[in-house]
């Protein structure tokens, strides 16, 4: 695929949300012609519904839309690459977002993009509005405030909750590495991992790795490697240190780049040279997963001797995206009636990815994002 | 019409309800089909999208669902005639809502049922939800709380906020009345008006009515007659006293209607008798709006002498629906980009709603549900 010009794209993408005003749009499901169909989709007929419901809530999944909706919910403080530009910006990625859920599982979600950024707030309002909805996506929340968000919601609400910038990064970037190891003939407990960039997605990663055999990785963030008793450590980052770097390496990310098997960032543009590649082992594995701009761009990477590499951009080979994830995850969440996303099920939704690419290669890891098998895989692994 | 069989309807609405597993649905105003469109829609072209929304956040409307979406916001505690039965009950009714919205004014509408029944917490919550949203329809929310609800909202928000159960109630009565009182000949000033129901619909109606000229009103409770220092009165009720019964009257139901030209019901079942309607003046209007069992059945009143009847439902002639109103309310709302819904926009609401019907007959004084100038009519009404 040609690399495309960034800025045509940019064009292209203001011209066409100004034009269609938005992408969201709503739907029936069912026939409202005339007068008829308005005495069953409204009032006196549904009131019959009512009744029943308000007796029988558990019934609300089989009789609205609670069975098939998700809440995709952000506040803002951390869009894309961009940072922290509020609800206004955060509105077009979130409506993109409802649309990939329909678009992949059939999933009608709805875009809430919240006027603060206050975490009792956001905890408080999200379970206010948590009746109509089979289950709650965050995003583009930033760390660490996202984690004590999703912990308390996982602990407060009885559907599923799922950050995904966390755990749908984790889940894709396993399931890239399972079969980039199987490429280069390499195994999960033995490779040494480094992940720079110790936020939502790369704490989410470290923990998930960890859990399917890593045991020699190293995570880093703007001041360098993370090791035991670094000042200024948050509890996240102490926890971190505590699950990372047996041996307690410091030093820059060149160090703890030199002699690794695989790199994983979720960081920043252009933060890996040609030489930080050159410095890891044979056989190198390099997630470049940074956007719109990779750490370091995958022909260079290839020339510095990476084996493998992926990016988190279509118009590269091995795009490792969320959107294989989280249609599959809440899919699987909302037919099994599952209260919430296990490490185990994450574990099993990267194998379930992976295991559709029988032979991978090093320019085909994962599938392609518009293979219709990969959310029915994901979401069958969801119980 | 023929007269509907009410245990058919509930059985017909409660299998379609089941079988379609609920009536709401997302759906896309773009293209989606492969990575090209997803390119635009999604990473890395809405990067540009949101930059420059964080920049021109007033520019939300023209590129987002902010230009087109309304949130249907209910806490379930007076959901149709059935009391409070909670956000499990409402949440059929608002999806059934969000669809007359798309249906009637191309109102991308969002149901959003609450878990919380507390003023504070339902204004912050809405507050915090509101930045996607071009306006906020409260629906079936209990009295009094209801008008503190909204009159916070409408002071803390610049997007108009409008409770359906008060104005677009009142509205729709109001365009009634005008083409009944034109059929009956007589004058809004002038008239005898008896409201029974002091909740959130009798007290906007009242208020309404008298910004379009009526003089002469009544307001009822279930004890009886409103009138200056009756005892236990809250502050919403005592603006009513104030702003009806000139004559400070006393007394029951019974003795209101004695002599009334116009007796609007937003109150109960049955609560009307043939005596009572023919104890009222020549020419009497009857608008028997409880749902889905009017205060007194329509051919009963005309028996004892009504001269026009109306009721909310759909198989007896005059319905007087807030179907007619709120689609086209927030159309122009949003069209116009106004702030709030003032008096002077429901004043002409009603006028355009009545003006419809240039010669108004016993059986035609609003026109049908489906009458596509409707909702076209409101809206160039709000501005």
């Amino acid at each position: 695929m040609p690399h495309q010009d960034f800025d045509a794209i940019k064009r292209l993408a203001l011209r066409l949300h100004k034009r269609a005003r938005g992408k969201f749009a709503i739907a029936s499901k069912v026939p409202l012609r005339g007068p008829r169909d308005l005495k069953l989709v409204y009032t006196p007929g549904v009131g019959a519904v009512s009744s029943f419901l308000a007796q029988h809530p558990r019934e609300l999944r089989n009789y609205t839309m609670k069975g098939s909706s998700v809440a995709v919910v952000s506040d803002g403080s951390a869009v894309l690459g961009l940072g922290n530009i509020g609800p206004a910006g955060a509105l077009p990625v979130m409506e993109g977002k409802c649309l990939l859920f329909k678009k992949f599982a059939n999933i009608d979600a709805v875009p809430i993009v919240l006027a603060t950024q206050d975490i009792g707030e956001i905890v408080r309002t999200v379970k206010a509005i948590s009746p109509a909805f089979g289950g709650i996506n965050l995003e583009d929340i930033a760390a660490p405030r996202c984690f004590e968000i999703e912990a308390r919601l996982k602990r407060e609400l009885s559907i599923p909750v799922m950050h995904d910038d966390q755990h749908g990064t984790a889940i894709i970037v396993l399931a890239g590495l399972l079969n980039a190891l199987k490429v280069t003939g390499k195994s999960l407990p033995k490779a040494r991992i480094v992940i720079n960039g110790a936020g939502a997605a790369g704490t989410a990663t470290a923990k998930l790795l960890r859990k399917a055999g890593a045991r020699n990785m190293l995570t880093c963030d703007r001041r360098g490697i993370i090791y035991r008793g670094r000042k200024g450590l948050n509890g996240y980052k102490r926890e971190l240190a505590r699950l990372t770097n047996p041996n307690d390496e410091k030093g820059d990310l060149a160090a703890a780049v030199r002699h690794a098997d695989v790199f994983i960032g979720v960081s920043g543009p252009n933060l890996v040279s040609e030489d930080m590649v050159r410095s890891m082992e044979r056989g190198a594995v390099v997630f470049a997963l940074a956007n719109p701009i990779p750490e370091i761009m995958p022909p260079l990477a290839r020339r510095a001797g990476a084996a493998v590499t992926a990016t988190g951009r279509s118009d590269f080979s091995n795009q490792l995206n969320n959107s294989l994830v989280f249609p599959g995850v809440f899919r699987g969440a909302l037919d099994h009636r599952v209260r919430a996303i296990t490490d185990a099920m994450k574990l099993g939704a990267a194998g379930a990815i992976a295991s559709l690419v029988p032979r991978p290669t090093p320019a085909n890891i994962v599938p392609g994002m518009f293979d219709p098998r990969v959310a029915k895989a994901v979401a069958a692994s969801i119980r």
